[in-house]
């Protein structure tokens, strides 16, 4: 199908605006206590489903990376051009500033007031008084394998080898609902600079401070991801083969 | 597939009556506590999942709105006459009072009895009183965005260039779910006004005098939702086309 | 294609063997109480996710009934005969006692012994000391709505006018787990007569004296909903047609 | 396809380090109380959340066993050669090791530092100390027959006979989820023999005298069901054909 860039970039800019206004949303105002609010499993859905969601919603139209790193992947493992990867890097990350400014404006129209805490908004971040209080190579380890874990699933569930690709989508999703049950307590998960980028904005601070992290690890796990599954696993040159 | 009037219209009503009954249910029988109950979490799934359980009972029959902000939205769409869908959203309606009478008389027979506090059965609102105690604007807004996302996601899943078509009726469903798990604590969250008419007829009082904000956003974002969709994503006038 | 009745036979024996084991398993060992257990949505998933996993296990062998109150609707709507009815129907009760029995067989192993409660094994029940405490008529109510729900689901996503079927095992597994959601504190949640009776036999007392109807109101309810299905939706006298 | 095995060697090895790595992180990072960490059930998820990314990562690659349970059920099936499963499970076995590997650099880089306990690292046990208390046999016959049910869903789902085999690597995985949701509390669930070796290997003392059970009990839950499926389910001799 013959898509033209304006979609593209419209939907990406929209998907993820979604991802950033749903997934951080479900932290901010539904809250990580398990029994008074949703808990680290229902942000962990959170995130997920949005990608399930704008999966099937725009996946015919850009593809849905809604994430940088997936983006600089794709072009690694020769599957997007960089100029139009580009287009899309800013569209990403516009919609994740959008996306972060409409969860500012609810939460600040709630009656008792709203207090901007350091990391707010659902910034990433590590180190003393970061949730689980991780130093900053569990940190870099973390983002960078989760999210060559994350390219791993979506290299191959999309693959044009696989006949299984309408389900792509759930399996994508499904295991960034995955990575954020493990990893929230580490750095609350980013594995995509454009959702760090947004809320960083916002809350100032070590969450700026801290962005390089949540921007170099994921792209750097994304394009090992490319490298290795083109290597090893797509097109191996077998010893037994 | 040619599909009788009678069997749609049915259809609608049989599907926003488990609908209202089954989401509003999680939250009035099992309770919105983690703990001793199903937590925000379970009611965030248990609205979903009566989206996806109709979307295959009788998406086929009906396209499974259960909606009357999706029914007019997909006028505005081009996809629907607007004399169906005002039988649809009829007969919507009468499903969603179906359903929270049928909760009222589950509830009402605790043996303990029933105590009818202001926004029972599952009613939305805001406010001073209800869950986070956000104000109008936050509550409007929220609302809107949410519809917005609902039917964007509604109308690219479903549309005729997704070859992925299948999947919809899960797509929609948890976007349902994602909806719920970030908003339940603004307006215990509509996105549709057969939703909030059911239970308010029997809580009363400012589930009454609230329902204004739960017809007029949810319509408002379904309706953007449409036009969006069309101009910039399915059919845009690419500037590099 | 082809099966032999000894096939059918023995899927629905072990199919149902699973959702009694594994349903009532997770409520037994792994408890109600969100924060020490699985919780109530736990509870739901796992009966839910075992009609999933036999769905596509056993689905392409028998059908996938594993409840005789299905069995009985698929006779009603004309999708089987009798005679394997009743075949199917003791074997889903062979199937639940087995299935009841290894359930007795592990928690009986614990190092600190078992106390054999009212109710134990995850029985069906109501009244006063039952979880939510609701009297008879809320039981039947809710189990014949419920049935109906469950039939409706499953009578519309595997109708050969549904284009969609592979999704049905999802479909229908999950608004199982719907079910459970809402109704788990009303009777524990049949909708399935061998589901109460494998528990019942083990655990005595009030949870056979109750049996009945656990039998009686999931049976009417999808003879309810084979009959209005068929009436309404599939093949409707419509009066515009 | 035809596929290199140096591919497919690969894909079992990273998707078992994704299994262990994701699987065991979620209780050791996130945590099994269901307030402030994920709970029980988001632990349920993270497993079979693995094997849902992963089949349909590396299913169309290698078929995604990525445990040595179903790879010699698989043999004993029919459906592979032994030559084959023996690269596939040694594999496995480093790919578990090295998943164990990453998350112990992980847990040791808490600023507050890591202290290791009995079972760490998310190991597999039972009897006194270990969450529930079972005695051997309640473990033995736990992890027998939910192996028997895992490869019940997996040899029926992959069945050729069964035409919606897309949706197999959700069933599978679901079907794990739902394992761990009723059974953590008697052996943490390993159904895996690899998933047991990996962290054992860090935690020592207990996890390590105790590995047998975790590599019998599996391998024979597995064969029972390649025979009872085979016999039974898929090529009966039937008394009424």
């Amino acid at each position: 199908m013959n898509v033209s860039l304006t979609s593209k970039i419209v939907a990406e800019m929209l998907g993820t605006m979604v991802l950033v206004l749903m997934g951080c949303g479900s932290a901010v105002i539904a809250g990580a206590d398990g029994t008074t609010g949703v808990g680290l499993l229902g942000i962990s859905f959170a995130f997920g489903l949005s990608v399930v969601a704008m999966a099937y919603a725009i996946g015919h139209i850009s593809g849905c990376h809604i994430n940088p790193a997936i983006s600089v992947a794709m072009v690694v493992a020769g599957r997007m051009k960089a100029k139009e990867a580009a287009f899309y890097i800013v569209a990403q990350i516009i919609g994740a500033i959008i996306g972060a400014g409409i969860l500012y404006v609810l939460v600040t129209n709630q009656i008792a007031g709203f207090n901007m805490k350091p990391y707010a908004l659902g910034s990433n971040g590590w180190g003393t008084g970061y949730l689980g209080e991780y130093n900053t190579l569990a940190a870099f380890v973390a983002e960078f394998i989760f999210t060559f874990i994350f390219l791993f699933v979506i290299l191959g569930s999309t693959s044009t080898k696989n006949i299984n690709g309408g389900f792509a989508g759930l399996a994508i999703g499904l295991s960034l609902t995955l990575i954020h049950i493990v990893g929230i307590k580490i750095t609350g998960v980013s594995v995509n600079p454009a959702r760090s980028i947004g809320p960083a904005l916002f809350a100032g601070g070590a969450a700026i401070s801290q962005l390089w992290l949540f921007i170099v690890a994921p792209v750097l796990g994304g394009i090992a991801a490319a490298f290795i599954h083109g290597l090893l696993i797509e097109n191996p040159k077998s010893f037994r083969d």
